[in-house]
């Protein structure tokens, strides 16, 4: 920033005093994040704000899956009444089945019935803490300057209004879209294609139909998945409000999106995309890996790993790996906690946990076998490197169908996987060379961008604090009804009009040609 | 860009030798700019971009009205069948009555005919372009990079079409929005104000009628407008190709627009935000002009200047200005090339051409009255300056209109003015508070920024020629007609498929009832 340039005097320099350029330090940030592969990469800011010299504070339920205490950071534990296994059981319940039993059109209200009850475990701990008194007077009287929070629970956006605070939302998007709705973001269902349709923005006819239709009853959707959010909201801030209206109150919304991943859609001023922010320059190895992809010769090797969430899978479903694997030049590295056959191949090494982006970023990776959870995807897609793709759950088909669209991708599906299928899909995207080069152009136009994504989540987060809010980024659509906003009263208006006008003129000349018709009977008759 | 350390070994390298990500250096830029106000925002991309050692060539006419040879750039001038007489004649039409007439209704007739004048004789000018076949040729064989080119004037836009080349569009917008219709941007009439409504984005229900009813005649506005263009275009291209048809081709617009002067809307990844482009750090003041400001006191100086194109006014408007400045305490720098009184008073300095920006970035610059061009109004914002504005012709009074309802600006109308009105204006913005506040807080907010807006405007120009177009960011609504882009067949066959099950359900529904009734009354007759 140049303003110093701009403002050289003391007099003007007083007007700034409170909307100095300067980066701000020190603001108090309040952090209300989400479990799982979220807080992963929302902890990357975390701590940059904290390394900036912001006093960050992260709440936290005293039951998580990988959310900890760090020396970057503060943290307050809440009490939430659930146990850890209670936690595990529900998460084991949203990936049941995945390895085992083919989709069916059911899943579909499976997988809802288990999103709201995983949700409304979290409503209670939420709940927990909105009544945790003592914490809750004194988080209020620290003062905070900014919520930082991830909307795919509600508490931080409900703490957020209650301290009138300003929100930052970092997120991937949302269940039915309800970001993308709560923002108010046109999205034409004519090219912007609807998450888990299987369209890309070019569609046929049919294509246009189901996506309209699944546009269309994501709207109810949405009301069943946020049901109990949705009493959350209205019980602890009052007004009928619900949560839809609540986000649709954040300042500015951080997206781990980027165009080389969705396909070009409308956004509106109050977005970022700020997609890989999780990628990072790649870390030397461990000295026993390093020795171990480096021997892999010409073949290379092939990363596996299902992500933080999954690191097991059936016997007989491993079994098949271990024998494509078996099978193939390539090396392979395997995050696997399983119990090993006793003949693992020797081109394998399993591993409890991997350094998955230092590997992807090895010149000998040649292929990357994942679940095609999101930031996995751009650590693929940082390193350019092409992917084996099995979706488990979650949004993991949809990323999956967009790579797989784009040329980079090959997917296979976990419950009927087969040794061949694996070596087969392997030997494809390694040897025709279409997947690595369409992989390092996406690479490319990816990483050439004018702000870094990090830099761009802490320049909008300090943007926030400093100008407490962006409301000059917010659209007006938000004080309009379903009605005003589609402009329904004005065309009725406008028909209203164009009706009376044509019956006017109609009634007119009516009365004209009956006149003249009149006067000629008339006439007639005298004659 | 940190990319090397993405791709360490020579072999990815390979891969990227077509896509560095390095900076690019000598490419060559073929531009074919508009003359006047547009000229000047754009040259100062064009300069940054040949300083970064890109071999930039600009197109210009023989007559024109501020373009000239530079040592920034290279020129290749053409012929064209009118002189610069013509071209004056043509402007001052534009600008004609603007000072002693107060607008009508009508006005926007005869404003569309004078432009429509203008813009023919421009597209004489591009014709003698195209049918220069030996410069033609010698463009062609150049084989140039990238077309940077305004799309006010069609030469451009043909010349890449013809050229087969990418093209950068440079603008800050178009009559009748075509930028927006063309690149397909969507703007619902419900909060985003059409320019020249006086709406703002919040809208009551008759301005929200006004809005969708101007919206709509925008439509035919255009055909009148382009009408040339459109004959040009597809007189030089074919298909019956439209002028909105090639602009939709381009691959991104740069659009000297930001949110402190926009309402909020939505926006589409192929577009960037560069307003302000021409504001820069302030430089000396010549000694004579610095002593006269800096000797102001504490009640500072006024700036008054109409732009690049206006220098002077009828006798009878320049005494009511000289009639006013005599009754003020501050000092009036005035940019006047017309005929002074013999008693011009003494705290107003004269002169043929001023130093605009390093005098509103004087810290004793208390109000700026101008005309409302969009280069002048950034650079009050940029320097924190209130305004007193004066619009004349073309986006200047959509401009004043949104400077005024922000409470940063008053508007007086140049046809009625009086010393008076002046007086009460300068006092109202220089001693209410309000209005200084508003301003330092709108220019704080635009000028904290992730990237500055020529960096941003070098970044995506570079980002087209490495990559040949940026054809992830273009929304495929490009490849739907407008029935398809509305999802009316979509909604048609809906209605059908749901009147049908109606229908069907009501046949049903009645066939059963009459069989009961039917086996009713044979049981009744029976009986």
């Amino acid at each position: 920033m140049s303003s110093a340039l701009w403002f050289p005097t003391l007099g003007l320099l007083a007007w700034l005093c409170c909307l100095s350029l300067e980066p701000v330090q020190g603001e108090k940030i309040l952090v209300l994040p989400v479990d799982g592969s979220h807080w992963l990469s929302m902890k990357i800011l975390v701590k940059e704000l904290s390394r900036r010299g912001h006093d960050v504070l992260v709440v936290v339920p005293e039951c998580s899956l990988l959310m900890k205490s760090s020396d970057s950071y503060k943290t307050e534990i809440y009490k939430v009444p659930y146990t850890k296994d209670d936690l595990d059981k529900s998460i084991n319940a949203l990936k049941d089945g995945a390895f085992l039993k083919p989709p069916s059109i059911t899943d579909l209200f499976v997988n809802v019935e288990r999103l709201v009850n995983f949700t409304s475990m979290q409503v209670k701990g939420c709940e927990s803490l909105l009544n945790n008194h003592p914490l809750m007077t004194r988080l209020r009287e620290e003062g905070f300057d900014l919520m930082l929070t991830d909307p795919f629970l509600p508490c931080g956006s409900v703490l957020a209004h209650m301290f009138s605070i300003p929100t930052v939302h970092f997120l991937r998007g949302l269940p039915c879209e309800l970001e993308r709705r709560a923002n108010q973001c046109p999205a034409p269902p004519s090219y912007v294609p609807v998450a888990f349709t299987g369209n890309t923005d070019t569609m046929t006819f049919p294509q246009r139909v189901k996506n309209m239709v699944v546009s269309f009853m994501g709207s109810y959707m949405c009301k069943v998945i946020y049901s109990h959010f949705d009493d959350l909201v209205s019980r602890y801030l009052g007004d009928n409000m619900t949560y839809k209206d609540l986000l649709g109150l954040a300042d500015f919304w951080l997206l781990t999106q980027d165009f080389v991943v969705e396909w070009p859609k409308p956004l509106l001023p109050n977005m970022a995309f700020i997609g890989s922010i999780n990628c990072k320059n790649a870390s030397p190895l461990p000295e026993d890996l390093e020795e171990f992809v480096d021997d892999s010769g010409d073949d290379g090797f092939v990363i596996f790993t299902l992500g933080s969430m999954v690191s097991d899978m059936p016997a007989e479903k491993a079994k098949e790996f271990f024998d494509a694997f078996g099978q193939i030049p390539q090396r392979v590295v395997w995050r696997y906690t399983g119990v090993p056959p006793v003949d693992v191949p020797k081109n394998v090494k399993l591993m409890k946990w991997l350094p998955q982006n230092d590997l992807l970023a090895h010149p000998k990776a040649k292929a990357f076998m994942t679940h095609g959870g999101i930031y996995g995807v751009y650590e693929g897609i940082c390193n350019a490197v092409p992917m084996l793709m099995f979706p488990l759950f979650g949004d993991q088909g949809d990323n999956v169908h967009r790579m797989v669209s784009r040329g980079v991708a090959e997917k296979l599906n976990m419950y009927d996987v087969t040794a061949e299928k694996v070596v087969t899909a392997l030997n494809k995207i390694i040897h025709d060379k279409s997947y690595k080069e369409k992989i390092v152009k996406m690479s490319a136009i990816h990483l050439d961008r004018p702000v870094e994504p990090l830099d761009l989540a802490v320049f909008w987060t300090e943007f926030v604090i400093k100008h407490k809010g962006a409301k000059h980024l917010r659209i007006a659509a938000h004080e309009l009804n379903w009605i005003q906003y589609h402009s329904l009263d004005v065309i009725g208006f406008l028909v209203i009009i164009l009706l009376t006008v044509l019956f006017v003129t109609f009634k007119c000349c009516l009365f004209c040609t009956r006149k003249c018709f009149r006067k000629g009977t008339v006439k007639k008759k005298k004659e």
